[in-house]
């Protein structure tokens, strides 16, 4: 468990405090942000190789940040992405000119906040790419790699986009160069033990005694099968045999290999493991070109390891041999070798804050959308503990806490944001987003900055225009996160509240009416989501294993929409 | 705890193939020794740093085996100190012909057997010279330096004379700076939760739920309080107290600085830790110089952490940030920048094996040598489980593991050694000595061995001259051990079995008889040994706390001579 921290909620930026603390010759803090980028960056004419997730992976990703690899690591808290302002702002600090790729793992939350923040990059005229890790094996088929989430193969993947961005390599090359080394890597891996968040009072998972979990997430995703405990050497043979089972046809059998520890699966351990994978490995006709046994992507102090496969060709072996100069990883003699010397001059932040003068009713409805957005936070903090035993189950259990951020940052940004509901719905918005992280947050902030875009600053706001933008918003949210209904996520819950919303103000209710009967249906739908399968961007037996639990975003539409209810109840706005 | 293994017994030489697996660019394997050389070595000319110790605190020893750092690392058992055997092979193959210095922790076993493969290395001609690391503050005062346990300091105290070496440093500068560096060095440690060796039920020891134990060694030697558990920010004040109460009244400010995880504190609670200890030691005038945060020194899966200074001045500086290239630790350049390039050639061994013929009378006395080590071996395994109970309340469990192994190896060796008395002891001694490791291994191993070297191979054994050479291999053991008699060691029951011999053969009983009434009095002072209080290379917390439980290798040595006693009956050897 975890027993070293001080306020939890803090833990994240304790971390990052000590992080720069000891490693300034290897990294400066982004100003403002909850990442790092290399030492003297950006440097001019680099392409800019920016990694990130959630804390709690250490080396992974401040660790890496350095020559030959990462131009910058941007941190999420524990196993939640970064915020898309977290990502943009670093990406933003270590750019040297030549673009930048945003790397991560195959991660609902990672994909949506790197790819709103490399939308803002790219509207800024700085040219964007997104390379994400789909390594694991266990939590796919190989007919849907794309749907396989990341895990220890994002070292490799990174690594090798490192050094060819070090060696001068275009956009377009470091890109095509690391899609590549995603599609020759492959992972699987076993846990042993659970590890317990800061504070938290029960483990994030738990493997029961005497028991293997296969396939079993870096965050804790349910595995694909279980076993008892078995000897090293046959743990060997199924790891093996698992990722040599989609060697690719062409391959020549040179490989990267790793092993890789979880954080209380040991080295004297892993050692005896890699023993006897290094002789199946080579019985299999495998050539292993600078292998790696160690910790570098793990999970807290989760008992557990995986092995990674990298199959190599000339390109991806020069990438994967070059020197690399990096606080948790080093090799060859990288330090003074970069070819890029020369710091980037980073403009002044040019801000033209025009601010639009928003009308009285605009004003007045603020008012309401502030008290709204404080009761949203309201019910969220009473519910919190058991939004995030909910999401224990089928997910990583950080849901209630995640909100809970969110929605007081959102409370607090509205709180002091004066103007028209528009301005005060993107305030809200915003800081939801930023201080939440993870998939709800992003989602709940583009929801309120989404309703404030279509009411706008200047025109009355009538029940038939706040439904419409409720309409509008749910609807540009679905279209970005590509979600279906019926995937058990909040759209399940958000949809049924939109129609119904919609119909109610058609019927001539008034909004305090028509709300109110949208925020049961919500209600219900939330609950009936504990029939549903998910089927967006998880694994399958995770989806198995989650039948007959609600989803727990759609629970806490259900119940932030009721808590907006009362408040509308209260201020009669028609 | 340790989930991956096979035989238990079979770890270390499990570790071992892994190891050599994973890095050939780094190391090669000793052959025949349970250890490694730098690739490429010994290098021509170099002084010859070999370190070691148990396995189980990875990257120590191996891992930093390397240009800049160690010339070879030695591997014991789990926690066990190498061999005499496996010390003098690993530093005779490292050798570069400009001396060796051997440097481990202070722990009874390898003070014990590394002195041993000094005086071997000494006598073919090889100057060695042996540094041991007193770090721990909470082991013993300030006033009793030279008694204290050796802990993460070890990293850094290796680490300069590492440096030193690889800059052409004499044998005498080289251990002189070692000698300095370990005495500007301190570290004061933290445990929240033991680990559990391969295959065992229980932890070694257990940390009460919500309590710190402060001062607990890295073996789950009982540490000096216990507290409940604090912040971070609290803890971190606690350790920068602890270490800067030693700072030297010369040091001005200058500190490599550890924080050392213990194997499941991770990285974020390190880093977390680490922001506060930071600002702490800046506010107390202190300027780190490459701090390190990680794993350098473990013990296995251990919850814990520790922090160590090593106050610098320029020499110490410059060998503290000179480069180093190793399996676990790099810094700067160092690939291919040794100034040694030749690798020394080392002459085949020249094995004189003049066998000396033995006499009838001994090569019968030699079967009785034979029984007595295989009845030895039987007795112990019977109590092998009781022993590591005993072992466990004051030391860490494995005496009976060790012994195990040893009088295994000695009934093999014996088994299958042909000749004289002293021919087949001195067999049985050096596979005990070298395959127990430890403390009692190589104790065992000397007394066997000193036994047969007193009897000879020629000359008739009678009770007179058993006796004569039990005492007299006895005596010598305790001269080598620099143990007393009350300070609650084997010798405590050696000793009035050794008298009560003497006496009873004097009083012209048979052999078989005298040896039965002595090996009761051995019995009953091992017991008695419950009384004592241990005085030599033990914190004195241990001292109070092993208070009513006796000494395991008192025990144990009741328990052999009364089987060896049974053996003496039936061959009817007067």
């Amino acid at each position: 468990m975890t027993h070293v921290y001080n306020d939890p909620a803090a833990f994240k930026d304790d971390i990052l405090r000590g992080f720069a603390a000891a490693y300034p010759q290897y990294v400066d803090r982004v100003e403002g942000a909850s990442g790092f980028q290399r030492a003297g960056g950006p440097l001019e004419g680099k392409v800019s190789l920016v990694i990130g997730g959630g804390s709690g992976h250490y080396p992974s990703y401040s660790g890496v940040t350095g020559v030959g690899f990462a131009d910058a690591g941007v941190l999420g808290d524990l196993f939640a992405s970064p915020s898309a302002e977290q990502v943009y702002r670093v990406a933003k600090a270590a750019h040297g000119g030549a673009g930048v790729v945003l790397s991560f793992g195959n991660y609902a939350g990672d994909r949506l906040n790197f790819a709103v923040a490399q939308e803002r990059l790219q509207a800024e005229g700085i040219d964007t790419r997104i390379v994400y890790v789909t390594d694991d094996i266990a939590s796919a088929s190989a007919d849907e790699r794309g749907k396989r989430r990341g895990i220890a193969g994002t070292f490799t993947v990174y690594k090798m986009g490192g050094a060819a961005a070090e060696d001068s390599a275009s956009l377009d090359e470091v890109e095509r160069i690391m899609h590549k080394a995603n599609d020759a890597t492959c992972s699987f891996g076993v846990a042993f033990a659970g590890c317990t968040m800061p504070g938290a009072d029960e483990p994030l998972f738990v493997v029961p005694d005497g028991q293997i979990e296969f396939g079993l997430g870096i965050h804790g995703e349910p595995g694909i099968s279980s076993s008892p405990t078995m000897s090293a050497d046959d743990l060997a043979a199924q790891l093996v045999e698992r990722v040599l089972a989609e060697r690719p046809a062409d391959a020549d059998g040179r490989a990267a290999v790793l092993l890789n520890g979880l954080g209380a699966t040991k080295y004297e351990e892993l050692f005896v493991l890699f023993g006897r994978v290094a002789q199946l490995l080579a019985d299999a006709g495998v050539t292993m070109v600078m292998p790696e046994v160690g910790e570098l992507v793990t999970s807290l102090d989760m008992a557990g390891c995986s092995l990674t496969v990298t199959w190599l060709d000339d390109e991806l072996e020069r990438y994967w041999v070059a020197p690399a100069d990096t606080p948790a990883f080093r090799r060859g003699t990288a330090a003074g070798s970069s070819k890029f010397t020369t710091r980037r001059t980073v403009a002044a932040d040019e801000r033209t804050a025009a601010q639009e003068q928003a009308s009285p009713e605009s004003v007045a409805a603020a008012q309401v959308a502030r008290d709204a957005v404080v009761a949203l936070n309201r019910v969220v903090e009473e519910h919190k503990e058991r939004l995030g035993r909910i999401d224990a189950i089928a997910g990583d259990g950080d849901h209630g806490i995640g909100m809970s951020r969110g929605s007081t940052a959102a409370a607090a940004a509205a709180t002091e944001t004066q103007g028209g509901v528009q301005t005060v719905l993107a305030a809200a918005g915003a800081a939801f987003g930023d201080k939440a992280g993870g998939t709800s947050g992003i989602l709940w902030g583009m929801l309120l900055a989404g309703v404030g875009t279509a009411l706008g600053n200047t025109e009355a706001v009538t029940p038939q225009r706040v439904a419409a933008a409720v309409q509008q918003s749910a609807t540009d949210l679905q279209a970005f996160s590509k979600a279906e209904l019926g995937d058990k996520t909040m759209l399940d819950a958000l949809f049924p509240f939109v129609d119904e919303l919609v119909a109610e103000v058609g019927k001539g209710r008034s909004l305090a009416q028509a709300w109110a009967t949208a925020a049961a249906a919500s209600v219900a739908a939330g609950e009936a989501t504990a029939s549903l399968v998910p089927k967006i961007g998880r694994a399958r037996p995770l989806a198995e294993r989650s039948v007959g639990t609600p989803d727990p975003g759609a629970i806490s539409m259900g119940l932030i929409v009721t808590a907006v209810g009362e408040v509308l109840a209260t201020a009669d706005c028609g």
